[in-house]
């Protein structure tokens, strides 16, 4: 995570999303406001809206979280009364968009976390998953402030069923974290920490990351390709670096009825307005590449194309 | 439980806490109440504070909560502006008090649940550890209407650290709870689900359990016996018949100065305050017989009849 961490900068958490729970309770009360990148994962939507939060949703780009409208976002956001208490941001890889966020951006929002006193869970769940073998610096490496909690998890390196995944933050804070979750949990799964401690010890999860890394970068490109040859010119997407999805964009297309259409061809994926807070992003839609093979890859963009000429 | 149960009317939690907390999340608004057993378990209160809940106490003795008080702590508190959303009850060998609620009393405590439509809690951690041989119906058992949410777990007859419990009750009320744990921490660790399930399907719980109860049993009667040889003449407590622990009240005594001069001592001890949403219970002190040997028991209960002397 780029700095040396104390034990009590750190907490075990039932996956990250409970992370985000945790943190919820700890600093919302109900109708607060989180700053969320549009678009964003609609799981921590979820648990956010679990724990009375609204939303301001700031835009992002190929390079992810666009920074630079940060100010305007929570001035204005102030004025209509909303009381902020932090922002969040999957800075590698983002779900869905599979942007990462730029060094420079990294350092901004900092900066403007600083300025307007605000805190900034950076969720990292995609960060190893680096299919060019670049990383850029944490967050939470460049603060000095205590105002970023970091957030990762074994989910997506080793099983998501292991339910193991650990925040690292400001020492009060996590201990305020830790006290919330005796009265939800009172420990993560100790069988299941056991069995990742020993798995990583062995080294199974050194010898693991390389080849699954080899693994989903494959099926990667074949969507890359598959997407190139089969959809539509006008599609819009960015080629992720990392991670798990594509973010593509049919300008004008409602992303709903064509979800029916292409389940009845046989192939599904995410429509865009899940990942907005307002339900926005109509044209917008996610696919996954991790679970099926090259052949079913190109096969599923082939039904996909056939469903967008349908409609 | 006393009578077959749907899988849609069934969850695993990460723990029984868990089932306290998503219950807690779905059925309370802030500031709404729960009636709780005085004494009762401090997890739960803890759970219960956490989503905002305010408490009613009803009292107890040997045969648990006295449920024909109900009706006029209801309809008191509802005149008070109390919005009571469920009784909470600890049915066998009660946290902290050792009772087991009786057959009469469960079939009652439904009746008055049924009449003034409320929820029952009804937490069963100890259930399998009775050191008789007596096992009382469950009011799930004996409930039409989806009126009563049963919870049990693996923490006390396998290990608390597994973090699988389970809860049953309405499959509506169910589908919520899931969709709120979605929230949270989307499931419960499969890892351990599958180690739990596997160390059940080949016997071995069924094997372990009449040793770990043989092996409490007799711990138990150590500190029974102890106890009547060294405390003080005016100890007033009922020999538990299962789960794990004593009740002692000594009228009179602050069991919080008391517990100081114990842990000089070495001996320890929750003190009563803990037991009760309002911090009652000062005369009463916890005693927990599952860790300590028969010898370390009897040397305890003269450290503790030492510190009472010189309190």
């Amino acid at each position: 995570m780029g700095r040396v961490t104390d034990p009590s900068e750190m907490l075990i958490t039932t996956g990250s999303q409970e992370g985000m729970d945790l943190l919820c309770s700890v600093l919302l009360n109900d109708g607060d406001t989180i700053i969320v990148e549009g678009p964003t994962y609609p799981g921590a939507l979820h648990a956010m809206r679990n724990r009375g939060a609204r939303f301001l949703t700031a835009p992002c780009d190929k390079d992810g979280l666009i920074v630079e409208n940060l100010p305007a976002i929570i001035e204005q956001g102030r004025k209509d009364g909303h009381k902020i208490k932090f922002i969040y941001s999957i800075v590698n890889f983002q779900n869905p968009s599979g942007a990462t966020l730029s060094t420079e951006r990294r350092k901004k929002l900092l900066e403007i976390a600083e300025q307007y006193d605000l805190i900034i869970f950076e969720d990292d769940p995609y960060g190893h998953l680096s299919y060019t073998g670049e990383h850029k610096p944490t967050i939470f490496s460049m603060d000095k402030n205590g105002r970023v909690v970091y957030a990762c998890s074994f989910s997506k390196i080793l099983a998501p069923g292991t339910r193991v995944a650990w925040i690292v933050g400001d020492a009060t804070l996590m201990r305020k974290i830790a006290m919330v979750k005796q009265g939800t949990n009172l420990c993560t799964s100790v069988v299941a920490q056991a069995l990742v401690y020993e798995y990583c010890r062995l080294g199974h999860l050194d010898g693991f990351l390389p080849k699954i890394v080899a693994h989903y970068a494959k099926k990667s490109a074949a969507m890359d390709e598959a997407f190139k040859k089969h959809l539509p010119a006008n599609t819009i997407y960015h080629t992720p670096e990392g991670g798990f999805f594509y973010w593509l964009q049919i300008p004008g297309i409602d992303s709903n009825a064509l979800f029916m259409k292409a389940v009845e061809k046989g192939v599904a994926f995410v429509t865009g307005p899940a990942f907005y807070p307002d339900a926005t992003g109509k044209d917008f839609m996610r696919t996954c590449f991790t679970f099926a093979q090259p052949n079913e890859i190109e096969e599923g963009a082939k039904r996909l194309a056939a469903a967008i000429k349908e409609l």
